[in-house]
């Protein structure tokens, strides 16, 4: 009986080591993908005295509100946006209903495989591909088509579904929020209802908290059943001082944190740091040319300038993908 | 000791007894402004049924969308809507700054305290009064302009504050289902952010979880500070076809469970409750005039007559006031 409780006593001893030992007190380390060092400390010391009861900078938990860009902050951006590549395959899809897009730029160069050349028409030939893909279908028949497409596309060069292309660090983070009373939304440039294909599922992140670029809709009855019809007419492009925008009409407050990669995401960061109270502006740059992408001021996707010279001054964290990221895809690195 | 226990043991029994018994489980009643009936049994077993683990008609939490029109459902709208009232108000606070208003309608007829005469300009009218009130300031400072104005105001006819015109058994019905596990929302012809102004301290929903109409706003600098600024351009009317439009935008989804009173909520109960899988739409009907209003298929303000016609073949349950609820206020009845 006395050996018994001796041997209790060992085993106390031992698991109160275990739960000291900074070794082990490591598998609960909420950010595992994020190397220790500046970064991951500014991060960690943010949402810790934010969410501290009774810290004089404490944030009210329906006030947490994090905003995250996709493009190039939760998922990958080369070799172009994946919403592009999206509409490119349903072009080819839809091709032989359309027998005119033979003679017709932008579909022209998609059909014969000439993405360079379509693109070269710049922001119309992109609306004309927006209207044929993305237009005249009701809301639930295009995130259908979506859906689909996500289930068997594969991404250029790593051969990995689009849903996969995701950053675990980011994953990890927006995870660690959301324990600490944050609520997570999207502030893409992408749209609205492509990304509410997969938010929920690849990042936890339901459509009703997905801000994005948008089209206009009606309602009307199809089949004798009331439907949402997506309009070829920009409603809100969500991108630049149309993020801020974008938060207002749709969140209706100031984030306390936003994250971004490019200067796309400068006036969201510029919005969202410049409010009362404590504010946290993160910047991913892409420095890891070996495992990722490496690319910033002189990219034609995901360009990161103004916001990178910005920085400093405003106080942002520039997360160095090389240094800071054990990790960068759940399944390893490119 | 023995007597101890004993004692122990008859608390034990009459403890068990108040819980079995009809009269004391009425305490727990999460309705208990709502009289025993059909409404109120229509709007308990949906939410049985659709929360209830491997019932046939189970909703997974997340699609657990509740939409509730604000004028009339969730607040008085008699006699004139309160946003309007305060536009009123806010043209007679802003009229020494602007002494081109007495030779101009609808200004001048509002500065002489003719409401009527000023509102026989329709819509035009209409907005220029919003344009006048709701425009060229900040978002932020429009926000404190309506949260000042709740403050201090009073209802004409009850003298109370505005946010104590709210219907008690609407309330508890909001607590109810977001007890559930239902996400509840305003979607309403009103702006959004007057609503948003409000709508958290008086109806627990924050400004995310409203839906309203919208002017277009745009990003600038002011003083050197980013912030939002309400241009004088609708963006959406959020009020019949355009409130499934704006469901579509703000929350991607079909709602589970919609609530209105009027014709202005006739597209948001057919999209809502054209779903498949289980929905219930509910109409609050004013049927008591002697303790609020009594008005319907003739209002002004707040018609009911296609919903009402529709309703029954479309499944909608009607709440008669009169016999449905046992309080209207929270402070009583008018």
């Amino acid at each position: 009986m006395m050996l018994k409780r001796s041997s209790h006593h060992i085993f106390f001893i031992l698991l109160l080591a275990c739960i000291a030992s900074p070794g082990l007190s490591r598998a609960a380390d909420p950010l595992p993908s994020w190397n220790e060092g500046d970064t991951k400390q500014a991060i960690v010391s943010f949402v810790t005295k934010t969410t501290g009861e009774g810290s004089p900078d404490f944030v009210p938990a329906g006030q947490r509100i994090a905003t995250f860009d996709n493009d190039g902050t939760l998922w990958a951006e080369k070799p172009i946006y994946f919403q592009l590549l999206y509409a490119i395959d349903k072009v080819k899809q839809m091709a032989p209903q359309h027998p005119e897009w033979k003679q017709k730029e932008p579909f022209a160069s998609i059909i014969k495989g000439d993405t360079k050349k379509a693109l070269e028409g710049g922001e119309p030939a992109l609306m004309q591909l927006i209207a044929a893909t993305h237009t005249g279908m009701t809301g639930e028949e295009f995130q259908d088509s979506v859906k689909q497409w996500l289930a068997t596309a594969r991404h250029p060069e790593t051969n990995k579904p689009y849903t996969e292309m995701i950053y675990q660090p980011m994953l990890e983070l927006l995870n660690y929020l959301r324990a600490n009373g944050y609520k997570t939304f999207i502030v893409s440039g992408g749209g609205i209802d492509f990304l509410r294909a997969f938010a929920e599922s690849t990042y936890g992140i339901p459509p009703e908290q997905v801000v994005g670029s948008s089209l206009k809709a009606k309602y009307e009855e199809r089949d004798g059943k009331p439907v949402i019809v997506k309009l070829p007419e920009v409603n809100l492009i969500d991108d630049k001082a149309g993020k801020p925008v974008g938060i207002y009409q749709h969140i209706g407050r100031r984030p306390v944190f936003a994250a971004g990669n490019s200067d796309g995401d400068y006036e969201m960061l510029q919005w969202a740091t410049a409010g009362e109270g404590p504010h946290f502006g993160l910047l991913v740059h892409h420095t890891d040319g070996k495992r990722a992408w490496a690319y910033d001021r002189k990219s034609h996707v995901g360009q990161l300038n103004k916001a990178l010279d910005a920085a400093p001054k405003a106080g942002w964290t520039v997360v160095d993908m090389k240094d800071d990221w054990k990790v960068i895809f759940p399944w390893g690195n490119r």
